[in-house]
């Protein structure tokens, strides 16, 4: 099932995508009217929608604004760096993971977080923050979405603690995550966390590992891999994040950027205001943003 | 006015203290019976707090269990690393701070986040997660609670966005925060952020540069520092994470920890089972927690 949070001017909705591209609004179906609500009572929630959603007046895309999934996550959104072989080569090479200019592969995840105030939805501007940063680079990830929440989860159960997936544009100031060390500054201003188009029910992605990941900027490819190519895969990121923290219903993972980003090029090809950057994930849709 | 969140037995309450150490139940006048709803509409709850809440029969302290003044935050708790010149030395001495072992004072605030999830309150045991970490370690930290958000706060003004004051422990596992060289997970595991005891408002606190702050462990003083000495003090750093970060009432912002953590030491003195760790920050309280 793929679902939407989306508007028609009021408050937000809640909708199930029909083949033809067209809304089904069940808002009144899920708990507390958000996917949230949903995602947290799925074992009913699913059956009623199942059952009930094709009953709905269908409203076409084109009628409503899409949200992002989860338009104000319930905590910062989870993150990992450097989990592609060829990014972390073109990461250490560009000098931006300051101190450190290592090549080498992490031996453990690299976990930071994403502020909530970042996230944007599908067609929503992304905020150059020109005056602030001088130096905007876009990253392409798929997100997981955690459905039964817990701790001390195993790499053989970690599957199926997975609702769904989305994407995530994981927009960085290359110069404020240099400078600041930390990374969380560098990526959280405002609008730098596009998520979206869709939240994707993880029955409908057979095997995650077999999807592919590109992103383009007006049009031009920059970043392509398979998700077979993470370092830590995502049973990985699940057992090691849960191992000492319990993981929430509506958790969100972006699981890290394969190689192509700006810093990648030599000189750099950051982003500039007018670009559009679209990341499309196998049965995901397309995530498109516009840098204002 | 010192709040608290407490419990005694069912959903957490709202609380006022009184000079006796008693406590004024008050969650009916405020929105969403939380303190979080306080926070968010101050400008009348403060004014209703002070007319009513001397009519509520009194509590004793003994009788309830104090909470987190947010148990369940918004958000992540912001925090920052390195803020106080001689701890910016003993952490780069101690080699923990991998790859860097400079002892450098940082150029600016290095910003990173605890999980929602880590959060406790006074006098609930700190888990050491035997096993997943050997290096359990403590940062006694006065915390800065957002009133009115906002992004783009200046210097000046920063402080009129301040709602009041709390505590954290910044608990570490030191070899996760070494290993995974962000520092998100090795400061995020379960129980790893008492918080309290109180939330005191900023009228309480004419001059926040003059408060102290001290921790012991076991009741020998291993951390004493006044708020002046803060690297980055309040102002620099709401106005920091605002430039580009809108930030949301009831944000927690922990302003850093001072030299004497157990890293500090050569060797280095982690904590153990049993240990009682307790931080007191002038006006404050003391925020006491166990390790089990």
């Amino acid at each position: 099932m793929q679902l939407v949070t989306f508007s028609t001017g009021a408050a937000d909705r809640v909708g199930v995508l029909t083949g033809a591209h067209e809304v089904l609004d069940v808002t009144d179906l899920v708990p507390g009217g958000t996917l949230l609500g949903a995602v947290e009572r799925w074992g009913e929630v699913g059956t009623i929608l199942t059952d009930q959603a094709a009953d709905r007046t269908p409203v076409s895309l084109a009628d409503v604004r899409l949200r992002a999934p989860f338009p104000a996550p319930r905590r910062n959104v989870f993150c990992v760096g450097k989990n592609y072989r060829e990014h972390v080569a073109e990461f250490g090479r560009s000098g931006y993971d300051s101190p450190d200019r290592s090549e080498d592969l992490p031996t453990r995840p690299i976990l930071f977080t994403k502020a909530t105030t970042a996230v944007i939805g599908p067609g929503d501007a992304i905020d150059p923050h020109t005056g602030l940063t001088a130096e905007l680079d876009y990253e392409g990830e798929l997100a997981v979405i955690i459905g039964r929440g817990g701790r001390g989860i195993t790499r053989e159960a970690a599957l199926a603690h997975v609702w769904g997936y989305t994407m995530i544009n994981d927009v960085t100031a290359r110069d404020l995550q240099r400078d600041h060390k930390q990374w969380l500054l560098g990526k959280s201003l405002d609008t730098h966390c596009p998520m979206g188009p869709y939240a994707v029910t993880a029955d409908e992605v057979p095997d995650v590992t077999a999807l592919e990941l590109e992103t383009t900027v007006n049009g031009e490819r920059r970043q392509h891999a398979r998700l077979d190519d993470l370092i830590f895969d995502i049973p990985e990121l699940i057992a090691t994040l849960s191992a000492g923290i319990t993981l929430l219903p509506g958790d969100v993972i972006a699981t890290g950027t394969p190689a192509g980003v700006g810093i990648g090029f030599d000189p750099p090809r950051f982003l500039a205001s007018g670009d559009v950057v679209e990341i499309t994930v196998t049965g995901l849709g397309t995530l498109r943003n516009r840098v204002a």
